[in-house]
């Protein structure tokens, strides 16, 4: 019984990890199509976004049978409820990218960006598909110092994210009202990216150690910029 | 063991009813706060907040206590994995009505919306708790066919939220690039909240019936609007 448990979450934790790693391809990928206005690269993220959606349904399928054959308790019961949750959280980053890939394709053959700001979202773009590949390589080891480490990751996507909304409020911003929307729904897109990559790794420091670290402590930045004027928070 | 599940699994039903009641008025109370910026009303949501991610953990912790003690199978263990991955979806529908009151602190004493939009926030904030409160019927009644209505009042709030992009992208738009940046946001933390109430009732209509509803069909509109030059998804 044991061993088969083990078995059973080892192959779950890896299809998690299989799941993280197309949902930050597909970050890479739409981070590169937005850049270039790549619409070839932006079809390629639409057309194989399904396999992220199905991937998550095979992860919760799986941990329903193992729920109900091996009944796992205490930390195996926490194990196995927390790989449902996490599929939630790999699912929107899934999401997010597509969206990404979305708004490149309706702006084809113009930039979304506005030279201005491209090179915050090269570099908001690189940190989310580090952050994916992070968001694997804890699935895959569940290692929680590394899930802890998730957290400065994040902090540098908020600088960036909380810089942009600088220029963009700035009144010399000179690329007009529709621009700014696109840039302003396309930020919060990889800072949400960004959160839900954390929130995975807040769910594996729980799921090995028992203690669920609170969202305040572990990501969320909103005491520190309460006093900002821009729209800091996740 | 019966009678003793169906007891616990009727209050966890109860507490996730309580929880989107929480959610529901803090949206009503964001609404209210962000329309005729009351500072007041906004810290009321803001610091009333914490309630709804505590009764969140209260759900969850009954859950796992349900899972560990009576071993549920088939439709009893789907119903008992279903309200922990409803407490996510309502505990980010609080968020979004937090994030609503913060913006309506942050820009104190002004208003944060335009005269010329801050009828179609009106509008989505009477359909947000709505949905609120049906959300909240759903959870307590388990009811399918109310569940899957939910998808009607989503339909309503994407309508808004599209027309309220094109007065956005409209080059008559006079209010400058910080208001709309505001205006972006603000009616994005609506459709969200929108979003995740329809996600809860798919995750109902699963958990008594068996069949989950594929997104899509329930409630993703992308493959309506892909012809929009506005940002339609969610």
């Amino acid at each position: 019984m044991r061993v088969a448990y083990n078995e059973q979450m080892d192959e779950l934790g890896d299809l998690l990890g299989e799941m993280a790693g197309l949902a930050g391809l597909a970050m890479e990928r739409a981070t590169q199509a937005l850049l270039h206005a790549d619409l070839g690269l932006a079809e390629t993220v639409i057309d194989e976004h399904d396999k992220i959606s199905e991937l998550g349904a095979v992860c919760e399928e799986k941990a329903f049978a193992l729920l109900a054959l091996q009944g796992p308790v205490a930390g195996d019961l926490r194990a196995v409820v927390g790989g449902i949750q996490i599929v939630a959280d790999v699912d929107r980053m899934g999401a997010l990218a597509l969206h990404i890939a979305k708004a490149t394709r309706r702006r084809h053959p113009s930039h979304v960006l506005p030279d201005e700001v491209s090179g915050y979202f090269a570099e908001m773009g690189r940190i989310a598909v580090l952050l994916g590949a992070a968001t694997r390589e804890i699935l895959e080891t569940r290692d929680p110092e590394r899930a802890a480490r998730l957290h400065e990751e994040d902090e540098a996507m908020d600088d960036l994210h909380r810089h942009l909304f600088t220029v963009l409020m700035d009144r010399d911003w000179q690329y007009g009202v529709a621009a700014a929307v696109d840039v302003t729904l396309l930020g919060r897109f990889y800072e949400r990216f960004a959160d839900h990559a954390v929130e995975v790794g807040r769910r594996v420091v729980f799921l090995v150690t028992g203690v669920l670290p609170s969202s305040e402590d572990f990501h969320d930045t909103t005491s520190r910029m309460s006093n900002l004027t821009v729209y800091p928070e996740s």
